[in-house]
């Protein structure tokens, strides 16, 4: 049932969450409300709320685009359904969506950017109907944890498609410990990757990566690229692995020593793959792309169209969530974004609506 | 027949070359001789006798590696056969040419810079037969003018080939009326491209190439990458062309001007090749590759099984040799060394031996 309003924490300017309750707008013909079961936060709201990153939609509207419910109006195909609500809703209807890159849709809406003033910090939710994505069966895994699907997982999957990662690939994930990467490690690994080398400079954090597919961690705190590179090679040619070439790296973390790193690293017929986001600039010899026949690829979102293969192998328990993944009260929202901010938060946290 | 000796023109140290008169060699069961009949001068001819770059064979040694011949003696199917040599030799025999990257092979012999002491400017090379290209019907084309399929068109069609290229695609190439970019734009429209933009600092042969695939051309010379952007808009508004995504950009020049005019020039779901060699670093935001969508090739050689598709290419008119390449005889080597090394060349020449 639509209710009359929906209650949502809105962002009224950069800095600022107020709970307000708004009333549910007309809804079209190809609208499917949802009711809200939880919305996970990501370091994309923070960037909004506290470094100024400015959203499309000016506010005050509602932050969050991890969103997983219920469907309570609308086609009769969706209508009771559990659904994820993508992180990114393509326009399908133009050239670039035509040529399967939706995600990058240029008429895209983004809940909690750029989807009117509605986002996941809500109790509902009026979104398209077209691309949201139908939850299958998922025994033990509660459906406020595959919320983190539309983002957090979603975007290393579709990361691993553009790098065309299969089995018997060797995967080195920079970042590998963080919200993104530690599901991009996973993903890495669910996709059949033989060797995945995990790199992050949370080292607790890292460690536990070992159990979620990283086959060897790497701190890099205080040690050069060429250091790294070394540690590399010496755990190939302890596995009888080839370490100059073939490698696909995956660059989760946006820093700047990231990036070098991961520059550093790329070889022969290599593949380095840019997921996570920054503003700085870094230095490179293109030719050298000539040179090691390798590419760089940027990867932006995921086509709805690819989420059921995601769903699948987080309810096959391919990728875990739980261990990964917490839910806390929407009426905690003020102090979960501090503690996210503040790096104090072990788990990417899911906020269920209480109000 | 196989001669007892094979007359050459060695690069005895760089700058230096000398007419040496060197034994055949014992030639194992793999190897089929061919006997030259032309050899194309490739700027990495001249970066090897005048700039100092290495040859991975120390001279003295014979360069040339964009070999036409006839093949007189090894396996059957191929003796009497014309072949195209190719630049890039693959073992066929490791992972990389396994994955079918062998045009990146790390054990690969190059005619010309690491098969030995042996090269194009020779009236004999012993080759390994496995990867010799036969060359099609090939009426009203010299021989001699498929020579340069071995680098000067296959690595464009191979980029091509990296970039998917195909029906309807938007191109752009910067350093569109060179040796290399000429057959860039060619091959471009050849696979079908939609649109063909044309880039070059050298304005009468850019104009050329109008004839040859290029639907508009910009000469940068005195104009910032914005200027070029917006002549570049401004064709789009009057072909009703969209000017800010999906566009595949080939960068030939391999200089500093060249990469910074072909990033600046990327956008949403766009694709930079890098076909040009060149050691300057140039600075760039690579989460801008993220919010794209967007991604950057590097490329090396052609693989020897995509030869047949370039020669018919080749043969069938579709791109056409006659306007872009003259022979010379080998025995005027120096002075054309000379004159490529200077830019006094319209053409690229391909050398027939003589001596």
């Amino acid at each position: 049932m639509v209710p009359d309003a929906i209650r949502t924490w809105q962002m009224t300017e950069p800095g600022r969450l107020e709970s307000r309750t708004v009333p549910t707008p007309a809804l079209g013909p190809d609208e499917a409300p949802g009711e809200i079961r939880g919305c996970g936060v990501c370091h994309t709201d923070l960037s909004y709320f506290y470094l100024g990153v400015p959203t499309i939609q000016k506010p005050p509207l509602t932050l969050g685009h991890e969103i997983a419910g219920v469907v309570v109006a609308g086609p009769e195909r969706l209508l009771g359904r559990e659904v994820v609500v993508p992180a990114v809703l393509p326009c399908n209807d133009c050239d670039i969506c035509r040529a399967g890159r939706g995600n990058r849709c240029l008429g895209q809406k983004m809940p909690g950017n750029s989807l009117g003033i509605w986002g996941g910090f809500a109790s509902h939710i009026p979104v398209p109907a077209a691309d949201l994505c139908p939850v299958p069966a998922h025994d033990g895994v509660p459906l406020e944890h595959l919320a983190v699907v539309a983002d957090a997982v979603t975007t290393p999957y579709q990361a691993a498609r553009r790098a065309r990662l299969g089995p018997g690939d060797r995967v080195v994930v920079i970042g590998a410990a963080g919200g993104v990467g530690s599901f991009m490690t996973q993903v890495a690994r669910g996709m059949g990757a033989d060797t995945v080398i995990g790199i992050d400079i949370n080292a607790a954090k890292l460690e536990r990566m070992r159990g979620y597919g990283a086959d060897f961690t790497i701190d890099p705190r205080g040690k050069s690229s060429k250091d790294v590179k070394e540690l590399i090679k010496s755990y190939c040619r302890s596995r009888g692995l080839p370490a100059n070439y073939g490698w696909k790296i995956f660059e989760v973390t946006g820093t700047r020593p990231g990036q070098e790193l991961a520059l550093a690293l790329l070889s022969f017929v290599g593949t380095l793959v840019v997921v996570g986001y920054g503003t700085e600039e870094t230095s490179y010899m293109l030719s050298k792309l000539m040179a090691f026949d390798a590419e760089l690829i940027g990867t932006w979102g995921c086509p709805p169209a690819a989420y059921p293969q995601v769903l699948d192998m987080c309810v096959s328990g391919r990728i875990a969530l739980a261990p990964f993944v917490e839910t806390r009260p929407m009426s905690e929202i003020a102090r979960v974004f501090e503690q996210a901010h503040h790096g104090a938060l072990d788990r990417r946290v899911v906020l269920t609506p209480d109000f």
